[in-house]
C-alpha cells in the first residue's frame, strides 16, 4: 500500500459545513461532497470513514494504484487523507474497506471494462434528517444545532449505468441529498405516534385521526414515500443535468436506508439485496426487467398504441416472427396475458417485438435491458424518434425489514449488489458463500469486507473458488455486505 | 320437500344434444341449458346433477319453496326432474346440494335481498374438451364422439352482480361456453410434451422447440391464456348482449376450473377461493378493488387525464379535502407512490377523488367498490360522461394448484365464496370452522354441503353459532366446498 496526497483541514464548528474533493481517475473526475448535517459520499473510487461521535473530524481514504490527481476546492473543515492502494484483484478491481462506525458497511467493486470508466458507482454514509418544530418557518435561519436535533439514519446506494457512467456519478452525488430533503420535508410526521393528517398537527376535522387512522398510515408509510418521491426528483436532476451537460445515459438505482430500526430497501432495476440469516434467506428486492414488467409495458402500448409510432408490434411472441409463419397459428400473448395461447400470424405480426429475446438477452424496444432507473430522458430507438422513457419508470419498489423485530445474530448480513453478481449467482449460493465464510473468520475485522471481496472472487470463474463452479461474470460488479447486527445494536442504543 | 313438475325426454344418442329449461321464479326468469360435449349448468335457483358415466341420463332438481313455472323448449333428450324444496334457512336463502359424481362440489346461496332478484349467480358442471388432430379442418362435420376423444374437467364459478342480476345471468350462462371453446382453440397444445411453437406441430424454424423452452412455456400456460380469453370473450359477450337487451349492471367473477391434476382459480372482483387443509390455510385468489389497485387506477388516469373529464382528482387523501384544508400540508399519495407523503393543499385537491373511502366502503369514481368484473360498459359516473369501464379491468389474476402433487387428505376443501361471507369471516376463521366441522361428520355423504350451509349460518350473527362471534353480513352470500381428494383420485384414475 503507497500513501498518497493528503488533504488537511479543520471542520467548522458552526455554520454550514462543507468539503469538494475533486479527483480525476484516467480522465474521468469524481468528486467528493461532504456536508454536514448529511455526511455522504460517493465511494467509486474512494473508501470514506467517519466518526461522527467527534464530528470535528473527516478521514477520506481513497485506495486505486491509478494516478490521480486531488484537489480541493471551497473550504474543507476536516482532516481528509486520502490513500491509493494496489488493486486487490485482476480485472481493474478496486476494493473498498469501510470499517468506520458509520455504516459498518463494506463494498467492492470490479470494473470489467465494458466501458473506459466503470459505469457501476456507489455511494453510503450517514444519513442526517433535521428536525424542525411544527409550525417552524422553512426559511428560518441555519442554527447550531446539537446531535438531539437531528434524525440519523444510514444510507447504501449502488447504480449501475448504461450508455455511459454520466447518470451513475450524478445519481450517486444526488440521491442522498433528494432523499434528505424528503424526508426532512415529512420528519415531523414520522417521529410522530401516528403521521397527522396535517403536517402542522392542527386538526382541522375532529376525526382526522380516525381517517389516519382507518388507512393504516404509519410512519413508515412516510420514509417508503420519500424514497419514492427522492427518486422521481433525482430523475428530474438527472434529465435536467444530462440536457444541460449534453450528456446522454442512465443507471439503475438499488438504495438501502437504515432509519429508526428498519431497514428501507428501494430498488429501480435489476440489482438485488437479499438478507442471509443463519436458517433464511429472504429478498429485500424485485427486479425490474422488460420480463418482469411485461405486461405493463404491454397495457402502457395498448392505451397509447401512438407510443409504438406503427414500427413495433406491442404482443410477444418465442421468436421474432418471419415470412413463414404468416397465416400459421403461433404462440403469443398480451397485455392481459399471463398465459400463452395461439393466434393466427398476420403481416403486422412480423415488426420487431415491443419486448423482445429471453432472460438477460430480453430487450425494452431493442434497446434497454431493465425497465426502471433513472435517466435516459434523451434514450430513442436507433434510427426513431420512439421514446424509451414512457416504457421506463423511474418508481422504486419499497421494502422494508423491521430489524429491530428481528433476533440478530452476530452474522446476519445484507448483500445489495449489482446484476454482474446475480447473473453467475443465484440468492442460495451467496448465502452459503456468506455462510461458510463468516463463522471462520469471527476475529477479522476486515472480514465483511474480505466477504464481498469473495463474493466478487467467486464470480470470475477460478475453479477453486469457494463454490467450484467456476462461474465467469462479464459486467462490472459491486457489493455491499451490511451486517445487521452493528445496525440493530446502534439503533436499540439510542 | 315436495314433488314438482317433472320434464322427461330422451338424450339423444348423436348430433348436437342440447336442452333448454327456462324457470320462471316470481318474475325472474331463469335458464337451464345443457349441450353436448359440455355439461354444465346455472345454478342459481336450482341443484343439478348429471352422472357422466352413463350419459344418456340427465337429472335436475330444483330447490325452493318459491312457485315456478317450468317449460323446456327446443328437443330434450334428457330425463330431468325438477323438485322444488323448502328453503333451509331464513332471508330467502337456498341451499343446493351436489352429490353427484361430476365435480362433488356444494354451494349455498342466500339472497340477502338488497335487490328483487339474487345478485349472486352460480355455475358448475363438467367441461368435456373436445380435441381434433393436428390439422384437423375446423370446420369438420360433428362426428359421433367417444369419451376417449374428450378431455374432460370440472368448472365452479360464482357471480356477484351489481347494479341488477343481469350481467351474472348472463355471465353463468356464458362463461363456461367460452372458455370451453378458448381451450378447444388450443387443446393440441395443452395435450403436448410441451405446446410447440406452432400449433400445427410443424417446424418453420429448427429452434423452435428451444426458444419454447427458453420462454418456460408449458401446458398449464396455455390454460390460463385460455381462461384469460375467456373472461375477456365473455365480458364482450355481455356487453353486446346487455346492450341489445336494453339491460344494464356488472358482476364478479371467480372460476376453478379442475384439469389434468390442476386447480386453476380465475378471479376478478372481491370474491374468494382459499385452499383449506389440516396445517394450512392458503389463498388461491386476490381481490381486485378500488383500494387494491389503486395505482393501477391513478397510473391510467395519470397517462390519460382526459378520462377524469377535469371533474375528480387523481391524488388520495385520508378523506375528501374541504375549504379548511387550502393551504395546508396534508396527507397524499400519488401514482407512483405506496408510501405516503403529505403535499399543500391546491384547488384542485378539493376535488371528489378518483378513488374515495376505505376498505368496504372504498369506491372507484364514487361509484363502484370493484375495480375487475364483467359487464359494466354501460355504467357512467351519475349525471356524468365519464365512464368506469376503462378504469375497471375484465382480466382476471389465475393461480395454479397442482394437486396431483399435494399429498391429499380426505379434508382438504377448497372453499370459494363470495365477499359476503369474507366480509365477515376471515381465512383462519374459516378454516377452524372448516377443521371443526368436517372430522365429526365423516359418515355424512352431504358433509360438504352442510359445511357450506354451516358457513352461511355463521355469518347471520347467531351467537350460538359455531364461532359465537356473531358476526352478521348484510350481502348476498354464495358458497362451493369443493372436497379435493375426489379431484386427486378422478384425475390419478384417468
Amino acid at each position: 500500500m503507497c500513501k498518497g496526497p493528503e488533504v488537511e483541514g479543520e471542520l467548522g464548528q458552526r455554520g454550514t459545513s462543507q468539503l469538494l474533493i475533486n479527483f480525476k481517475l484516467h480522465t474521468q473526475p469524481f468528486s467528493l461532497f461532504w456536508q454536514q448535517p448529511c455526511c455522504y459520499w460517493p465511494i467509486n473510487i474512494m473508501y470514506v470513514s467517519s466518526r461522527p461521535s467527534s464530528r470535528s473530524e473527516l478521514w477520506l481514504e481513497a485506495f486505486g494504484d491509478h494516478e490521480f490527481l486531488c484537489s480541493t476546492s471551497h473550504e474543507h473543515y476536516g482532516r481528509p487523507c486520502c490513500v491509493p492502494r494496489e488493486d486487490v484483484l485482476t480485472g481493474g478491481a478496486v476494493v473498498w474497506e469501510d470499517v468506520s462506525e458509520v455504516g459498518s458497511s463494506l463494498s467492492g467493486i470490479i470494473n470489467a471494462e465494458k466501458s473506459e470508466f466503470n459505469e457501476d458507482q456507489a455511494a453510503c454514509g450517514q444519513l442526517c434528517i433535521r428536525r424542525c418544530e411544527f409550525g417552524a418557518e422553512e426559511d428560518q435561519e441555519w442554527l447550531t444545532l446539537c446531535a438531539e436535533e437531528f434524525l440519523t439514519g444510514h444510507y447504501w446506494a449502488l447504480f449501475d449505468g448504461h450508455g455511459g457512467p454520466a447518470a451513475a456519478i450524478l445519481a450517486a452525488n444526488t440521491l442522498h441529498s433528494c432523499l434528505r430533503r424528503q424526508l426532512e420535508a415529512v420528519v415531523e410526521g414520522m417521529v410522530a405516534l401516528q403521521p397527522p393528517m396535517h403536517l402542522s398537527g392542527r386538526c382541522v376535522c375532529p376525526s382526522d385521526p380516525q381517517f389516519v387512522e382507518e388507512k393504516g398510515i404509519r410512519a413508515e408509510d412516510l420514509v417508503i414515500g420519500a424514497l419514492e418521491n427522492a427518486f422521481q426528483e433525482c430523475d428530474e436532476v438527472i434529465g435536467r443535468e444530462l440536457e444541460a451537460s449534453g450528456q446522454v445515459g442512465g443507471c439503475t438505482a438499488l438504495v438501502a436506508v437504515f432509519l429508526q430500526g428498519k431497514l428501507y430497501v428501494a430498488n429501480a432495476g435489476d440489482s438485488r439485496a437479499i438478507l442471509v440469516r443463519k436458517d433464511e434467506v429472504r429478498p429485500l428486492s424485485s427486479e425490474f426487467t422488460p420480463e418482469t414488467e411485461r405486461q405493463r409495458i404491454q397495457q402502457l402500448a395498448f392505451v397509447y398504441p401512438e407510443l409504438l409510432a406503427g414500427e413495433f408490434t406491442r404482443l410477444e411472441f418465442p421468436r421474432r416472427l418471419k415470412g413463414d409463419d404468416l397465416g400459421q397459428k403461433v404462440l403469443f400473448r398480451d397485455h392481459h396475458m399471463r398465459g400463452w395461447s395461439y393466434k393466427c400470424v398476420e403481416k403486422s405480426d412480423l415488426k420487431y417485438p415491443l419486448i423482445h429475446g429471453q432472460g438477460r438477452q430480453a430487450r425494452l424496444l431493442g434497446t434497454l435491458a431493465v425497465s426502471r432507473g433513472l435517466g435516459d430522458h434523451q434514450l430513442r430507438v436507433l434510427d426513431t424518434n420512439i421514446q424509451l422513457k414512457p416504457f421506463l419508470l423511474s418508481v422504486p419498489q419499497v421494502t422494508v425489514l423491521d430489524v429491530d423485530q428481528l433476533e440478530l445474530q452476530e452474522e446476519d448480513v445484507v448483500v445489495m449488489a449489482t446484476d454482474g453478481l446475480w447473473d453467475v449467482l443465484s440468492n442460495e449460493q451467496v448465502a452459503r458463500l456468506v455462510r461458510s465464510f463468516l463463522p471462520g473468520n469471527q476475529e477479522d475485522p476486515h472480514r465483511f469486507s474480505e466477504l464481498a471481496k469473495m463474493l466478487i472472487h467467486s464470480t470470475q470463474g477460478k475453479d477453486d473458488g469457494p463454490t467450484g463452479e467456476g462461474q465467469v461474470s462479464y459486467d462490472d460488479i459491486s457489493v455491499f455486505v451490511i451486517p445487521l447486527h452493528s445496525q440493530g445494536q446502534r439503533s436499540s442504543g439510542h
